[in-house]
């Protein structure tokens, strides 16, 4: 049976060291709570640091790579899903995704961020950029979820699953 | 060798008349400039609004289709690319522009703006929605140029092009 | 309104001399019925040979390039769209297509042959190669129209669209 | 690290009972091997069969679908993929396997072997239809194998395994 798919979507190379410290946490937690870390796959950034967290917490991890192979890839990915679509693999990464998480801001995460809300998909927003979050708020009021702490963020995940299964 | 091309990016029902309006003057600009538009292909919105702009003005239009048929397509599209790749089809639309105007906002166009800068692309922004100009201003400032004025927005793609061709 | 749109699938740098001049041949009559050529768009094979046949005879050309520029284009297309998607926009050639016109093969173009019967197209192989017109008979015996010669070829693409349009 | 994932692509509704058989029995020895299955996901022949194989020998099943949720999905898939790519994403298929075992044929598994060819992957095909094994061998002779028995499939991607690790 389908098991729970958490996404994390994030920054790779602009990342700040607070994106990265709570994308290990987020993937610490996501492996406790038993559900599956996807990422973008790469070995950079906010995917690289989940993937770190969820491995060291146990967890099960799937990258969804933009390239037809898996160079680059992130040494804690258990599963690479090579696409070979460059940034088109950002849909798939939210419509294969439970909950979606921001941790971060950068062009590619916006990108994400958009399409999960215009899949319907709850999305939370761990950010520490004002902008980003009065943008995606007035976007999607109802599906957006603002928060800078990892635990509120993986209790909001909790309670949109519970509705959902 | 290769033609020109333009693309509008917008709403499709949520389109407001402003965006309407913007988008049928901005379709006539670009036939009347020489250049090819690109919209999202559907008869809704922003896109359908497009297609009747630079149809009046006699110009050549492309629709890039999230369906794999041509049903729902605007009857101002002359070439119809049937993608059946959903919203992923948005990366296709701003690669294949050689300038991106983003006229309204949603989660679609959204989408669409974060991957033309992801990309590299110049994109224009007509909207009257404060958080949007302030988030991808924060973005990517080097790429985005802000307006609410159809003949400025020509003028920004006239000169990029000027820089490019 | 949508105009026709008529593919030509073929290899690209294993062409053999007779698949390139059946595809300038196939271009040319394309062009010359006043319908739009849509190809692989790059600068090899058959791509660039029916390309090439259309313009001489005045068409339209569209390129769906696997890359997310335009790197590589044939200099005779008109119309370049960038997909980013490698070998998966095979899938968005067959479904553009009206019909699809196979000349010669490889991997690539059984993928195409085997793409657009999938997804119902009627497709016309030119191919002297018999395990080839063995195959595709058996698989789709129904959609497949086998021939070696470009007029035949032209007829039978006749035929399917009087019958659609 | 990046676990081995060996595909098993084969048709849907249009399984032969041979098909189905072999493909349970490709399942489970995937399994038995401890790599992780990789089909096309949907409830229907030999993606059904596989995946039923497989979690009978307790083995990890991904479901790349063609859908942008998971409806219609086989109840023994593990990791679900939404794609809602259509059949473009046959080519996410055998660029995530190492190996790729095509049981059957069909429209969409024709298309999912060229693919795979010509990505470079190593494919074994297990088909009684001779038409089939004439072409693909005719297409690409080094890295096609052709069999009727699971076994000697098993023992083919062993082989391609070993070169590769």
């Amino acid at each position: 049976m389908k098991k729970v798919i958490v996404g994390i979507m994030g920054p790779g190379n602009n990342a700040t060291p607070a994106d990265l410290k709570r994308a290990y946490q987020l993937g610490q937690y996501i492996a406790q709570a038993g559900w599956v870390l996807l990422t973008g796959g790469r070995k950079a950034g906010v995917m690289e640091a989940a993937n770190q967290g969820a491995k060291a917490a146990g967890g099960l991890t799937i990258g969804i790579l933009p390239t037809e192979d898996s160079m680059g890839i992130s040494e804690a990915v258990d599963i690479a899903i090579c696409t070979d679509l460059g940034n088109a693999r950002n849909n798939i990464n939210v419509l294969s995704s439970d909950v979606v998480i921001a941790c971060g801001m950068g062009t590619g995460t916006a990108s994400e961020i958009a399409l999960a809300l215009k899949a319907g998909k709850k999305v939370v927003l761990l950010s520490d950029h004002q902008e980003s979050q009065l943008f995606f708020a007035s976007l999607s009021p109802d599906n957006i979820f603002l928060t800078t702490n990892p635990e509120a963020a993986i209790e909001f995940v909790q309670k949109v699953l519970t509705k959902h299964f």
